[in-house]
């Protein structure tokens, strides 16, 4: 072996990184079968009857894939344990994912989505071993501090304003900050969070730690060290960006236009609250997953709406799902360019590369294909009509939680196969994206081309 | 003007055709205008009272773009001229598509879809007007020469089978080799052709009028010319031949096994007739748009593979609709490719340029957005559910004609709606697919590019 190295954990982790999607669908595996044993013991239940498999493993792929669909009610159905576990798997799942998501940014890009390497000495493309660790540190401390403000926030006003004793408060606090970061979904109220829908506190707050989540690492990172200077944002953050704000400001409207006089939502608010509850309704399909209006009482055309929004889902580089709005404007700028007849499509001086086109196309085709045949199945297996299903078969694989009502009764068939779409939904488009990123090895040089991570 | 040259009618065209766009709206536009005169007039209905201007304009925009949605029914509500008008605006609308979709393949392929050049004598990559002429002359004659043989088939035998008199019967196979030869799918039953179920010699004849209409003059000309050797087959026509071919059979499966026991439709039919149902229904979504099941009472499973099939349609060469299945296979070897992690799109030796990929797009993502807030619109509009709506939207923008029923009862404002959906579908991905290829200047030389249409 004339060029053997020496190997520590961190040159055999980077040869891990070789076949980046193993590692992925290994590891989330592990975890939700770990998950699924802890649920299924009697401890994990109030009533002391132990959950049935099926039940443990679909909450347990919900928790994992930050998913929140439910089967059955959070709150009533798991005991004390059974809720520690499943945020435990929240955060298990949620860090794993933000930080598969900013090493493969990083890998793929040869750079944090920042002006600067992460270390001045490093001047070739890929970082060093110890600029990872420092990355997986940063990522990690970042995502705590964040879910220590939001549960602080929280635990103040559950305590103040609800008369909450402090324990409970803590709690409730730490638990919805960490399913709200991670844009995980779940409540521990059964009608989720609509008992807050016109308490600014509750519902900014958790809107906040899910925009938050979503945006990812490299985003936030480069937002906080330069918000002041837009027009030195790396591509990936000018995206994101300008596609969030978008997709929020034309969700608000949309919801308010259809949901203003409906009854059964937003028709008993004053107007106030409409706006607040529209915004809220527009961030979630981001991929929150709270409800502070009943889902299923919105208007079909409602449904529809949340259904685009969530299969475009969040940001590349965090916890959301969904094709990820990096790759709906990856899309938009080559029509764009098509439109206007320009043979390269190029944003902020730099040219998006062909195979970065190509990516978002195979991306995006494939969750197309896989949200119609998987609808098409639940269509024949179940009696629910299409929009039901449509917005379910969405919901589980942008692993986005919202639900139209029919998972809890689903029939068993129905739950095995929206697990399956959660598990593909998380691991799918982010593996697919980066593995497909890795594996180009022939580079051309026209306008400097700038590489960022999709799906 | 020192460049000045003699301007013939054959060069002034040839000047439009750099505005290709501009020549297809008006030309659409005035037929529909002419067709909602006639439509109006009181000589055009059974009744003799003049029918409303909506009610004029749908059915002219439907027959021009050779969609076959119906606002009132074809055979009570029309008299005998205002049938022949509506076949007459088929007509015009069928041929002007086969003939300005043949001259764009000309025009962006630089040959007609064959080995060799319509004259040997042409080098240049531009066809001469003596060119053009011909080719306009033979697609005029092929489409003549197809509906004459399927009038011929339909007219012996409705006298033959159902005994009626000879005049009947050939106005009767008159009228329906234009409506399924140009894919219109207007038929002089009120149940369409839901009394031929069981009769292959009316079906199989209909089937293969829409299928040869759809594929296009180009792919059927290859084909007559060199159908024993595929290997020397354009792209356009293997991609076409193959991706048609797949569809049929999947669809042809699928209907089979969604609707075998409903009892409203396939369920009465014995077994044979049952497989002659199922493929007829999954031919008629390439945009034929007859029906020999009621589509109404059909499950909403079968709806939404209808509409997949419907939104895919048929080939770009012909008088189909739909993003085109040229489309579809660009964006499938698109997906391909990346899977493979090759760096380029090749097919049978030649590979796929990346204009094209970015058309392919482009079609692709305009008619889903188009589709998605149409049916926002009509949800918003109208009472109707999810599944009807997108069933009725998809089918006017892919100028398909079926019908899950609402189009009859939709309001004025929803009629409104269809008839632009019918119009942006019918010139829509045509003249952007061409105009965006002619637009193209520069050319590079790696493997020799080939150029086919999408759209
Ligand atoms: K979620
Ligand atoms: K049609």
């Amino acid at each position: 072996m004339p060029r053997a190295v020496k190997r520590t954990w961190g040159t055999a982790l980077l040869d891990r990184f070789q076949r980046p999607a193993q590692v992925v669908v290994t590891g989330f595996g592990l975890v939700i079968l770990i998950g699924t044993a802890l649920l299924a013991s009697p401890a994990a239940t109030t009533s002391g009857a132990p959950a049935g498999l099926l039940t443990a493993l679909f909450t347990a792929t919900s928790a994992v894939c930050v998913t929140g669909l439910v089967a059955v009610d959070t709150e009533t159905h798991w005991s004390t344990f059974g809720e520690v576990v499943i945020a435990g798997l929240i955060q298990v799942g949620g860090l794993g994912i933000m930080t598969l998501a900013t090493l493969f940014t990083v890998l793929v890009s040869g750079r944090l989505g920042l002006r600067a390497r992460l270390s001045a000495q490093v001047e070739t493309k890929t970082p060093s071993m110890a600029d990872l660790r420092v990355l997986v540190r940063r990522v990690v401390l970042f995502s705590l501090m964040c879910e220590v403000v939001i549960a602080a926030v929280l635990t103040t006003r559950f305590a103040v304003g609800y008369g909450q004793p402090f324990g409970r408060a803590l709690y409730l606090g730490w638990f919805h900050a960490i399913s709200a970061f991670n844009n995980a979904g779940f409540a521990l109220w059964p009608d989720n969070l609509m008992r807050f829908v016109a308490d600014p506190w509750i519902t900014l707050t958790i809107a906040a730690a899910v925009v938050a989540g979503g945006l990812g690492f490299p985003v936030m990172f480069e937002l906080y060290r330069s918000w002041r200077r837009p027009s030195r944002w790396t591509v990936l953050t000018k995206i994101t960006v300008v596609v969030t704000t978008g997709l929020l400001l034309i969700g608000t409207l949309i919801f308010l236009v259809t949901e203003w006089r409906n009854p059964r939502t937003f028709g008993p608010l004053d107007d106030a609250d409409k706006l607040l509850a529209a915004f809220f309704a527009a961030v979630m399909p981001r991929s929150g997953g709270f409800n502070t209006v009943d889902i299923s009482q919105m208007n079909p055309s409602s449904w529809l709406a949340t259904d685009v929004l969530m299969f475009i889902g969040g940001g590349s580089g965090g916890t959301a799902g969904g094709i990820k709005v990096t790759t709906l404007g990856v899309l938009a700028l080559v029509v764009w360019a098509e439109l206007r007849g320009e043979s390269r499509v190029n944003v902020g001086h730099r040219r998006l590369p062909e195979s970065l086109q190509r990516q978002a196309v195979a991306i995006t085709l494939m969750g197309v294909s896989l949200v119609a045949v998987s609808t098409y199945i639940l269509l024949v297996l179940t009696p629910h009509s299409l929009d039901e299903v449509l917005f379910e078969v969405i919901s589980a694989f942008a692993t986005n939680g919202l639900s139209a009502g029919i998972t809890a009764d689903a029939t068993p068939a129905g739950h095995i196969l929206l697990v399956l779409l959660m598990f593909i939904g998380r691991v799918g488009p982010l593996t697919l994206g980066s593995a497909l990123a890795l594996r180009e090895r022939t580079r051309r040089y026209e306008l400097p081309e700038e590489r960022i991570i999709v799906g």
